[in-house]
């Protein structure tokens, strides 16, 4: 893997910067013969689209996906296939001041430590842009899974979860916030709205459910499925977390209690553990929560240093999501079908 | 990376069965020159052994390793450094009834479907059995990154938390379950001895911080120093979560809150990053933490079936640790030790 | 190293067919600041460019690159450049036979019974159109490197060898055939206008001598320095022998005949090795040849058979270098280039 | 791949040095259920080791590989299987002159730039000893190919062709020279006595033909399979050049008479392409030859510089193959079964 590459058989390398020209993705080792066009992909690009609502960035991006390599008559080669999103609006003066001072909490300080100058458009490489290529690339690894479902929403926001008999998976389509629970969307729609006249942000817990995966897939020891998902859901933008199944709560848990025990079937009658045992599936649902910080672009001015070291404050104005975690979702269910999809692949290679 | 092996520049290989003649590891990328015997390597193992005290396993492994290749009178070549540990006490007989039925929270079944058939004596591949090699391997990552100081400790056992004002780094060696606050440890024992005479276990979180990392290791995006770090953690038997700095508190905190204000140094205000930003890190101590499941061999029977699919309940007897975590305190400060060696190669490598 | 990217610390993607809207190259891992624009690339690109004599095919295409991402103000940011080339000149009538039959000596039934089916415009992906990306790749590792310096040129074709006493490195941009012996060009046009009017086509042998190279680039054992520029050389298309200095003709000499003697400096009293010594670089010229198959595409007659396996002749029309050979001299350019990157980045990780 | 590991799916990771205290190599990836115990790996270790007649190094090792993981009741299970070998006649005082002066045609320069210093006992890591441990893997490999047949020997030895209407591959075992010629391998041995007495030695070109390799094993670009096999072939110790199919005689042909012309089945009717085609198998045999340089290690003194630079003279004493081609053969198979068996799982995995 490098460092702009994820996957080991089916492998996906993105690139391009908040403002420049373009972004995209090459997925490379996809099975031949699978249909594919535009028309798969720009679902998931339109779900993960900013400007939907009041509660995401007011960036104008069609995010029109275009396929410059790999199909032939509709249907997959098995060669690279090109995926290639125009940036529309790109304005670059908005981040006049991002070229002068770090932002805290964003990777201005860092990049410019690690490269010594950095892209300081739209946070370049480092913004969460570059996410849409992931989900474009996610577009291709769900057709090597069709028989497994996929569910990503959140279930906290600002530190108010959801009630989990609530739930409701029907919902989260009918409000802005990719919620579950009916309720708590309200009450989180009137957080998000204070926070954001506030000048300030708020963080979110994703939760992703995923059936059909069968029992089998992952490896031990670096390759265990719980590792490749911790890495696949940790390099997402502003994730702080990772969890599989009960994760944290399962440290408090006895183990008696944990142990997912097993009838005739087989069936479990619970599952702590997310659907992963030494790094293989064992056909339950694989759970995982991930954590985002609030947004770190906030109008509250924050105390920060300049480029030559003199101290100064910071307001991040431009257009940003109040929440991250929301417009994550899509995100997280992308990186889950393309672990998967990578998993099943080798599993086949390994094991036939 | 392959299934086996962790790492990009400097990369290790695991090998060994709990029960088979030996375990071992590999590093290959070694830098040359730096000195290393047998006497680097032992005390790091000699912290993980088991049959320490009465809570961890009381399995008895001198666990000595030897250096078979990659040095030459006392220094590293830069050519692959192969560690190898003879197994001692593998009492076989212990695991019969696991050759029968599925122990729930193990990866009996899932070895089983994976690939048809499983070493079932002490789970074989995915004994915790394995981590010895990673800690011998971490004790040549060490080498590379002398600037750098790692500790891990147990900050939650069972559900219950240490008092962060208590936190006190000297206290750690001072009890047997890796606890920085005294008085916490005298709890966990108590509690620990109830759960075992009760034929239960408890989980735990290990908290590890870093300090002497300078600003720059890491790479977007998918090697972000946090991903890596994440899928490290992940990999270790019985882990369940992985936050970095604030982790899933930072979820609930605002973007003012959530913000290291940044002054003249430079240095930070504050450390909610965990010392990462961007996936690079800051120059401040880094920061993870890592929820342990409970151990799953308990002496309490479990509903589960046998490989035929029969129902059943299964006791695991042999000799288990009651907590998992306190044992896995090395192993964290290990896969931190590799994760930031390969790090500061490939940073050296692009960057110079 | 996946299917379609090569490179271990500087990577490079190829994606694109023949006949497709674009080719293009991502290029990750590549050191922060160095300066990059187009107008380095394009160069490169304009010596590969067909058309420019009736030797090589007369597809026209402009190839010009473009730059989508990981520069910023005209310096490389240490992210992946993402490089894309139109193309123009596609068409795909000339290659409706090519649908329906197998061309000898070409990727067509291979690819189909890969894959079930294939993109037959042009040869799809197995064209060597594909080499364009390379090439535009190899600039971007040129500036990595620029204490080396790379040429290649023609030493053999049609079987005819280059006078090894009337080699004028000079005399290579002065004929159409790169080819750096004037008296031997003025033969081998005259076998390649006889060959073109029969129907027919010529092999060729490249020969890399590149100055520069420090020694201690490489590393054994599987990332000899040789056994890289083996891969690298190989996966041109055509290619079908690699030989590292004396190569074949090594194995003719005796021991003390192919000892390359060293006196103080340290200097060899010659360079039977080609520069490398177990597989790391000598500081001596590395020496690399190449041998290409005559061009599969010929107007004389074949017996194949069509998708179907029934029996049929093809005689394959369209544009096409009567000697592949000769346009392949900036490919293997370009592939010694991005070898030598790589290895540079490689032992600055490890050696420091 | 990593420095000393090769393969993708299936990956071997060798390890050791000739004088220490044994060798090795980890075999990852491989599928589980086959049937593998010491008996099926020590025939191939048998073939290849040293001492068996005056034209090999007189070193004595028993070579005895001992599998100690990754097998359960005599099948593996899919987890990694370690091999290892000890080394008995290690006399190191042979080598006492070549810690001080550096031996022509060896790595002993070159390692020293690179390391700053070397392992010099026989040639450390880089000795030819390193691959008895490829060998051991590859009967690994061998078990996921049953399928195919390879079979490698001499073609020429000292710049003496074999005439290839005489070979016979039944021969290759009646002669200590795995010659498949009777009348070559008379005046070899007639040849290789002189060499020896003369204190030199002499080169070889080693052929290998794979049979049972089905159409589709490959993939474009730069993992096709010839480019794979170069890799492989130019990894093994004084290889200096490779070629598949007609090779560099290849270049010397016209396109009609190079092409392999197809009838139905289908068959071929020509192998010219040695059972490549757009780096994909075509179900043809697969034809690789390999160029060796005669031994470096010879009794002629030859012109060198001590490690301080000083000029001086160096003979190599110890105990040498007088042609390093002949031992070179079991190797060559090695490599090739180690490439399929990799390419095979690869296919599997994207193309099911």
């Amino acid at each position: 893997m490098s460092f702009n590459t994820f996957g080991r058989l089916l492998r996906f390398t993105t690139w391009g910067e908040s403002h420049g020209p373009a972004i995209g993705a090459i997925v490379d080792g996809c099975p031949p013969g699978l249909a594919l066009s535009e028309a798969d992909i720009q679902p998931w690009l339109d779900k993960r689209r900013p400007g939907a609502s009041r509660f995401t960035t007011q960036r104008r991006e069609a995010d029109q996906v275009r396929i410059l390599s790999g199909t032939f008559e509709g249907r997959t080669t098995g060669t690279p296939i090109s995926l290639l999103i125009d940036n529309q609006d790109q304005r670059s003066k908005d981040y006049s001041d991002v070229a002068k001072a770090y932002r805290p909490g964003h990777a201005d300080y860092t990049y410019d430590a690690k490269y010594g100058f950095r892209d300081w458009r739209g946070g370049g490489r480092s913004s969460a842009r570059e996410t849409a290529a992931r989900v474009a690339a996610s577009a291709v690894a769900r057709l090597i899974i069709p028989e497994v479902k996929i569910r990503a929403y959140l279930v906290e926001l600002g530190g108010d979860p959801v009630d989990r008999n609530r739930i409701d998976l029907d919902a989260i389509d009918a409000n802005a916030l990719n919620c579950p629970d009916t309720a708590a969307a309200e009450r989180w729609e009137a957080a998000l709205d204070a926070a954001r006249k506030a000048g300030s942000s708020l963080g979110a817990v994703v939760e992703c459910v995923t059936d059909g995966v069968p029992a089998g897939w992952g490896a031990p020891v670096y390759a265990k499925l719980d590792s490749e998902l911790a890495a696949a859901m940790m390099s997402i933008n502003a994730a702080k977390g990772v969890e599989i199944g009960d994760g944290f709560a399962a440290a408090r848990l006895r183990g008696e209690e944990n142990a997912d025990a097993m009838r005739a079937g087989p069936t479990f009658l619970s599952n702590h553990a997310g659907g992963i045992l030494g790094g293989i599936s064992s056909g339950q649902p694989v759970v995982v929560r991930v954590a985002f910080k609030p947004t770190s672009s906030i109008l509250t001015p924050v105390p920060t240093i300049s480029r030559d070291g003199a101290e100064t404050e910071i307001v991040t104005k431009g257009r940003h999501d109040p929440c991250v975690g929301i417009r994550a979702v899509p995100v997280v269910e992308a990186m889950m079908a393309l672990v998967l999809a990578d998993q099943k692949l080798l599993h086949r290679g390994q094991c036939g």
